[in-house]
């Protein structure tokens, strides 16, 4: 390896990720009601006052964990913002939903109110998140618990019953294994498990194993491709839903797996997650003409319906990093470090704004700036910095072993 | 004005208009389970076997509007077309909704099971469009009973009480009048009382005048600009919602209160259809650089949210087609024909298929082919026909009065 292009790899993350947690510092935080602006323009100023529930979860996990873990971020003014953003959170996100359940709130108003609620789990996963990452950093026993409690829920209604989320049963409406529900209980199964015991550990371990079987189950083809949902019996749907590819998202999977498999010693899960949640994605994805990953795919090659499939999304670029990055560092097989590099110019190229700092995160197929906000509905303080957070200390770990 | 171009556009518009309905005549029909295919590639090909309803509905009305009013259309195949649609329509779009109402479905399988519900009225708005338009053909009275029914129930959730639709009512998501549900009242209203008698017509007055108030409150910013959503008080909306702008939909908007406006003389209504739905929508929504009209637009200048917002839709330049002319045929003024000209031109030069029919519907702002697809989710026998079947009747008259 190039110890010198991995150093300057580095500086330049460490770089970004300095300007990206300054960013948010200075522009995200609402002072007279608590919680975090998510929509964010360019230059820094909010364009919308509503406060999207993934995004407010997102980023109090992510100050938690910068504010844990790295010690130049270990400042006052961190935890101070991750504590009233927890504090939001607990005391707005949280509504009632159908059946005596709660859910909790896909948006809200500047002071609070719920806009709009999703018949979906992931604004209670971020919740999750941030309550156990807060609690890490408070010692807050009853957020810990919290989260726990709300991870019951969750698994209560992907495993035994959905009505809860108040979809309406249809009997065209098959059920769907999609990817980012095992997904998603995974990486809460190992926030809630790192470093807390064998009693947490225990309780979570049959499930973790189960996320992973229920996204192995999206290798299909014969091997040759990561499809986005499948049914439950493990085979392809039919139409558009069968055939759909996320590479961006198959490419996080495979840094999830990775992990899994290392924490379990797993070598095949290893080969698994590089060889299919990696190298595939990669070869379907990637852009051989302008460069960059596609948003969508079709595996059989028709136009998928999604009007922005063509386009190069932020994420699954940082996604990418991480996932290359990673699978080198386990293995040192200098083709997947060649991936990490040509991922890392065609982002470091094209997204990262030079005037106003922070990431741009949509651009046209060829490249050109599509959308200029910093921060949308769906992007907040998490992708940009998850990335240069989890690359910077891949990266120390490879340059202080580099021999 | 030149009639010679005028005639040039009616021949091409015709040829047009021929080859589309053949198209769909050759490629949507599902002769096995009844009902349209709408997922069809660019080649003629079903990519996806479910069938939307709204274009189910869609399809049946533009037959029947084709059959009863153009005598080149008036064919045996047209005509039972458009009865087994309205067939597999009667048969599977109505499902139980909530609180006992009945709702139609968004999306149905092949074979009729019902996929998806959408929380909106537009399903149930193209299903009595459908029925309407084909009783007209057929005579079956008690078909023009069941639209009339179901608009009924519209109207009930429109105007009294909207919680039959299934949302939640939360603290935060403040009442809107969106520009959609009073033009589609509006074209409902037209749809069911032309050339029914006094009865109907009285049955649906006031409803057609407040339609019209309502889509005039639109008008925002001191006559400046059309807005998409507004308070159900008059006034602009807080964030992105209340600034968006949708031109092609502004323009769609023009042409319904033109109908309206000659149905009733009503002078002032004319000009304000053409002042401010047609000619403040161009201005802001036309793109200078590289022509077309913009999907979504931000009144205020910042980058709209909505990930496709630069990309030039077929419909609004449909749309646009038939207010220009219609506005033209009715004023005689030459700079709407000028207006005319110039989306005929791009859309002619960017939206039709010369090799396989019909026309693509999604290009990037540039003008460049993004999605390559006949009929998908939201694009079937509708705004193509209906645009050129609207434009070549205006022509007709024009050229037949053209001193």
């Amino acid at each position: 390896m190039s110890v010198v292009r991995l150093e300057e790899s580095r500086e330049r993350i460490r770089t970004e990720l300095d300007n990206t947690v300054n960013f948010w510092l200075k522009y995200s935080h609402d002072t007279v009601h608590g919680g975090f602006f998510t929509c964010i323009g360019r230059d820094g100023k909010v364009y919308d006052e509503l406060k999207y529930v993934w995004l407010q979860g997102r980023q109090v996990w992510m100050y938690c964990r910068l504010y844990r873990t790295m010690d130049r971020f270990r400042k006052p003014e961190i935890l101070e913002a991750a504590k009233a953003g927890g504090a939001f959170l607990r005391k707005f996100a949280r509504v009632s939903g159908s059946s005596g359940q709660w859910k909790c709130a896909f948006c809200l108003t500047r002071d609070g109110k719920a806009v709009k609620i999703q018949r979906t789990i992931f604004s209670e996963c971020f919740y999750i998140m941030a309550m156990d990452e807060l609690s890490r950093v408070t010692d807050d026993k009853d957020m810990q618990l919290e989260a726990e409690q709300m991870m019951e829920q969750i698994i209560y209604w992907v495993r035994v019953d959905s009505s809860g989320l108040g979809r309406p049963q249809l009997p065209g409406d098959f059920p769907v294994n999609s990817m980012a529900v095992p997904m998603m209980l995974l990486c809460l199964v190992q926030q809630l498990t790192e470093g807390r015991g064998q009693e947490v550990f225990q309780k979570y371990r049959e499930l973790g194993s189960w996320c992973v079987q229920q996204i192995l189950q999206h290798i299909q083809r014969d091997g040759t491709a990561i499809l986005e949902n499948v049914s439950l019996d493990k085979t392809e749907l039919p139409g558009c839903q069968g055939r759909l590819q996320n590479p961006g998202h198959a490419l996080e999977a495979g840094w999830f797996l990775l992990q899994y498999s290392t924490e379990w010693g797993d070598e095949e899960l290893q080969r698994t997650a590089i060889d299919k949640f990696m190298e595939l994605p990669y070869q379907c994805g990637w852009d051989k003409e302008h460069g960059g990953l596609f948003y969508f795919l079709d595996v059989d090659g028709h136009c998928p319906t999604q009007l922005e499939w063509s386009m190069k999304l932020w994420w699954p670029h940082c996604e990418a990093l991480i996932a290359f990055l990673m699978a080198y560092s386990q293995t040192k097989k200098p083709e997947l470090l060649d991936r990490f590099f040509q991922v890392f110019e065609y982002t470091f190229s094209h997204f990262p704004d030079a005037k106003n700092g922070e990431w741009f995160g949509y651009l046209t197929q060829e490249g050109k700036l599509a959308l200029d906000f910093k921060g949308g509905p769906f992007k907040g303080f998490f992708h940009v910095p998850r990335c240069l957070y989890m690359c910077e200390r891949i990266l120390d770990d490879l340059l202080a072993n580099k021999d």
